[in-house]
């Protein structure tokens, strides 16, 4: 009865997100569904702490995913990532080295896990899922060429103004600080640049 | 005539690249080379300029690219890429809008070149260049990732000794001036680096 709540649960989240991206039919499907696990975390538990080495691809059924560096005691904060799309330390997966990450949930989150031993087995039996991954792999870099290029080329108000604009989740969910963090800026800029976009609308 | 002998040439470089890769037949291969074109550069010569878009990857036969940003009229050179390797503006080619880089050739320098559009078919008609783009995307994220720590947690002496050490066609190929600003210093601090390295070995 688990395995078949479990399975039902788990379509209904990522069959139409895998049906979308490589076509799967409902066999490879059961097939995939047989490599995954399932993992809740609480609101600011840890998911993986800076020095573990990241085993696994996670799509978010529900919550969301932060990820910050530990610099001179202070969190900076790096990444947000909202449910219905995937989150791994591609570095620490794709290498097998200790994290330079650490991740926490900001909301209650439940987690879908695909091992990675799992995912290169999916290569070899199921080609599709090559697809999977080099979408995967896209698409991690345009994130982190577009955080690079946000942080280097744009200032806080623009910064601000393109996270309104491209990611509305951000605005609605996130705590300011870790807002502020993310963007480079200290809390007090992040109020006055909010004030004044408020006073212009 | 041409054709095969354009064939072997193309052939000897990149048969066995592949191989290694992806394992094509012979028979898949010459679909593969049907797909291609070639250019060469003389030293110095443009092969991208900001503001185009990349339609191309780009095979490195033979010589050397070099890419880099204009920033208030100063040239800031970002990465280098030698034979038997593959370059492409990633951002450009994976979402076809125009380049925020400039890529040159430091040497005379032979290119292969694999248009979007076909790679696009490849994936299609030979499935296993899924595992190709799977590849190079994982390739161009590891080089991001490793390009923007390079830069922003590291001294600029631990920068140059990781270069010596993981990169050394960079040292003993790269005129000075284009190394100093790849390391994010002024030549003159580069050439006291290097003297002061020189006197501890």
């Amino acid at each position: 009865m688990y395995i078949s709540s479990k399975k039902t649960s788990m379509q209904q989240s990522l069959f139409p997100h895998l049906q979308h991206l490589i076509g799967l039919t409902n066999e490879e499907f059961d097939i995939f569904l047989g490599c995954l696990q399932s993992q809740k975390l609480k609101r600011r538990e840890v998911l993986i702490a800076e020095g573990d080495i990241c085993r696994y691809a996670y799509f978010i059924k529900k919550g969301c995913l932060r990820y910050f560096h530990n610099v001179d005691g202070e969190e900076i904060t790096g990444q947000f990532f909202f449910e219905n799309g995937w989150y791994t330390d591609y570095e620490s997966f794709l290498l097998q080295k200790p994290s330079k990450q650490n991740i926490d949930a900001l909301e209650p989150t439940e987690l879908i896990l695909l091992p990675k031993s799992e995912l290169l087995n999916l290569y070899i039996t199921i080609p599709k899922f090559e697809k999977f991954g080099r979408i995967m792999a896209e698409n991690a870099f345009l994130g982190l060429r577009n955080r690079t290029e946000l942080l280097t080329q744009q200032s806080a108000e623009e910064r601000y103004l393109r996270l309104m604009k491209e990611r509305p989740k951000v605005i609605e969910r996130v705590p300011q600080h870790y807002i502020a963090s993310y963007l480079g800026i200290k809390p007090p800029s992040l109020s006055r640049i909010r004030k004044r976009i408020m006073n212009n609308t």
